[in-house]
């Protein structure tokens, strides 16, 4: 049996994301615990479960809500089947950690957010964890005081080593920008209202089809224009940067100076490779967060609100890419559930 | 006398450029002197010729260059002035160093083209000082070699302090982004096509009518996406910053990390207030390399057709202001006489 | 009861340090629970065991060590209580994390090598927890590879606010220095053989009585020369700085330049105030490393040699305070035990 | 004939700096020219002396001071020539600006100093340059505000890619540290009153015989403790960097951050290869600040009490370099015509 105020999580979806966060909830998170785990791969899941005591194995999300010992439960599973899962934890009034996107789309997101207000309390937390990086909470700590005055631009530098095969210029702003679209929205605390997308003779180093880089813009209901340079294939390195512009100054943060080298007439550093190495305490720190407020009965992070926000102008961003030009975002009214 | 080789330069013009220049070329320049000063202000002039040995003072462009020991011409009059010095020096075959902007529009740009295509030699250098900023010629060094490969976008920053009284939203592109203009065609080697202006919510820190800052975007002959803050009432400080983004890798200028403190609970250094702290050192060289090349023979830096073409950039940038959304840059073919 | 496999710890002393730990093993670290406190002070000790499920209270540390659920134990007693906490930790055969200085004195410290190795394997993690800041893995990961050669040089910086009242020179050695001393054998995994002080002029901030700054000039087994500046009233911040020289590169940390910003005429970051600040991470890191390594069954981090070796150089430093000029320091022959 | 007030200058001494000079003067220095040249190589002097109007060419450097128009003297002739040069040039009453050393020996420096003080004006500028670097400058003045308070401590770093074949351990301290010493009685307007020399075990990278690096400690009459890394053969750049440590804040120069590039997984930029690629400038101020003193009928500029101080100096380090330990430094009373 579990200490007492110990979370049970079951965790949907065991893939790469999946598994990385069992493994967290098992060894680095504390006051939690893995008591179930969901996969369609009946072998793989079994697996994964033999090596955490107390862990029960399913190829059925609604049977993992459903067993003893879970108290909340991490969806990690493909995008397409987060609705489902969203669903039928509300119906066990289970508090959710789920990974981006909510859901695939404005509409189904919509649904969701329906769904939620039914039950009556916030249940979701979106996994936004850039918001849970210490770089990114200096900069939205340093807003909030209000010495630099209102923002009123916002330069971010998104830059990746190379593209997986496959990889679409819809991903580009699906997978990619929607990290900027949610810091936008939660630095500035204003939503988005249109998107621009400007498009540079392509790298050579972009695989046939993919138009990257790309130059993307932003305006809000606040008046500030954001600029976003997503590079995907820049052979480099992992890099995000985000420069606020503000009316007394400016804050920059993605330098990554830790560790400053002199060699063979150079100084200076490397760079991450990959989000892992840039991002690894972000995650760890929103499973924690997300584990600590459960624990005090508290919902807390992203709601399923930024999810749906995000959703709305992923859709305003692969339109503005495919058709050119400014392209207005469309978003429902806010429901006074999620203010 | 002056020793042989040495340059007798007529100033035209002796306003706070103007002086700036005498001073320079009589006190910093090697290889220079100033034989001749114009302004329309006769107590003025003759106060700044009797100050330098071998000065004439004069109130009429064309008496003073066509004067004895006059060998070249630096015009820093008023822009509408430019084009009818440019022409006189032209007649006397001088070779003329001429503060920015060549002429104020691209028609009148044109007419010297043509005049100095007559002549059928380069007479004329524009005064885009900062292609000979240090920083800026190692970036522009670096992008030769090609070992980042081809670029891709370019971020600019540029921030004043505060303006003047009377500074208008058109002074903001055509005295300002203006800089910027030059470097991206000095920088990528490449006209630019096409200006489109975003306007933030403007800051408090702006005067009443002036919309400031702005977000102006560049695009090129050659694909390239360039971007320019332009916050000319940002507060903290003068800021001229570059990151050229290319295939295989960025570089960047700017940060100005020269003196670095630690006191009072903060690392860092101070940022220039203005123009002439951060520039200096180009006016400077600018002058001496003008200076060198003329002694020699050659005309170098920056051309007429640089003058005509920036002109032609900021008319476009004004009406991208006026009229929102992306403005074609117009134009005419470059003729042989400036490949 | 516990989940299997969570280990139990005893905390010795719950003074500020020792009520952090309580406060992280019980809320930030994975895979270990508080199963006993001990405190000379029964009411506050009885307080904290109040509020943490299945822990119990004792102002004895034998008795705590000896009852039920204690599978190890953390010691953060003051210094002079360290000898006894050990040895009866050696009693129950219990891994322990000891709180830095291993004792105070080399004598003492001795002694407790003797007893360890009497047990016959390694029960003694130091609390030298700048081996487990990011920053430091990094410059010593960087060492590991070789590339930049062998290490010629070492220049640190110890920078404090300001010390509390009562702070003497020979605190300036024993408790700041110590860190530095640590940290040199453990970057160039070599002996401190010899130390020198010098004394600049005190600063106008140091307390009445009190030499600060000092610099402090180590020399090694292996031909290193190693200093530090430690200046405790520095005034504006508490900064943390390590730059190796090697034969072919050298190799930086310490800057700290997660958040730049212009403000006000100025660039540059905050520094942090206090070791809180700047080394909560290693605290947590070396906790949650000598938990994971405990469940394993193994012991890793600094040894008590290092706490032994550590000692009898701070004991040479404060000489080299006292008398002037070098001190050799005189360490027994390294037992196969600790190699 | 020159211009009236262009000074004219003999160099002395047409080696790889005296040639170096004469083009400076030729081609950068305003108000200057040369007026005379001087080597022992008779045709290598007529050479140069031919392609420079008004110069004329002479094996004797006494005969170039009495020669028409020379109304300055530049000496760059090896040092063991210097005492003679510059007795020649009081004979003539003529400004001096003379390459470090003053001489070699704080003995023939003394006789300097007699024979300048018996002329009874200042005639003599020493060419310690680095008080012209625009770094160094800004650290000067930030110290002459007061803003940090009182100089602690003062760190040093001097790197050169590699020594070349000849040089030895004396010429460590000679040539290259003696430019810490300067810099160190500049900055904190102090003599330094003992010095210490510690070797690591010498680098890979030295050569046979030279012990590369060392690490040299000065004290101050004012209290200051003041270190040294001389790293003459550090393989990867050329690299100078100062921090003082001051009683509320420290200042640091010399990282050049100017360029920043983002490439192959590293940030950072290059480092010089060569003093003159980072001290260009510095020589090109130190000449032009010599001439227009010299114009306007002052000496400034280290005077050749800074050059008998410094050769004190580094007899003193030679000393303790050859016999381990700490060696006062033996200065006469500073006279008060040198103050």
């Amino acid at each position: 049996m579990a200490q007492r105020g110990t979370l049970g999580v079951a965790v949907i979806g065991t893939g790469k994301m999946g598994a990385d966060h069992v493994r967290r909830l098992d060894q680095v998170t504390n006051g939690a615990r893995v008591a179930a785990v969901v996969d369609v791969d009946a072998e793989r899941v079994k697996r994964i479960a033999d090596g955490i005591e107390g862990c029960t194995a399913h190829t059925d999300a609604a049977a993992a809500m459903a067993s003893d010992g879970v108290d909340a439960v991490l969806i990690a599973s493909p995008g397409p089947a987060h609705e489902a899962a969203l669903l039928t934890a509300f119906e066990h009034d289970l508090p959710v950690l789920c990974e981006k996107p909510l859901t695939p789309g404005s509409e189904s997101a919509l649904r969701v957010l329906e769904a939620e207000q039914k039950v009556g309390h916030r249940l979701v937390q979106v996994g936004f964890m850039r918001r849970y990086d210490t770089e990114y909470a200096k900069l939205k700590a340093l807003l909030n005081t209000g010495q630099l005055g209102r923002p009123l631009m916002l330069h971010n530098r998104h830059r990746n080593v190379a593209t997986p095969p496959g990889f679409t210029s819809e991903m580009l702003i699906n997978d990619s920008v929607v990290h900027e679209m949610d810091i936008t929205r939660w630095l500035l605390d204003q939503e988005i209202t249109a998107v621009t997308v400007l498009k540079p003779t392509p790298s050579g180093n972009a695989p046939e089809g993919l138009q990257d880089p790309q130059f993307v813009v932003f305006e809000t209901a606040g008046g500030a224009i954001v600029d976003v340079e997503i590079n995907v294939n820049c052979g480099f390195g992992y890099q995000v940067q985000a420069e606020v512009v503000c009316e007394r100054g400016t804050a920059r943060i993605g330098d990554g100076h830790a560790l400053v080298t002199n060699q063979a007439g150079r100084w200076g550093g490397t760079i991450a490779q990959d989000f892992v190495e840039r991002f690894e305490d972000a995650y760890d720190r929103q499973v924690q967060a997300w584990v600590d407020a459960t624990r005090r009965g508290e919902v807390t992070g992203p709601s399923a609100w930024d999810g749906y926000a995000t959703a709305a102008v992923c859709e305003a961003g692969v339109r503005a890419q495919n058709e050119g030009g400014r392209i207005e975002v469309e978003l429902v009214e806010r429901p006074a559930f999620y203010s």
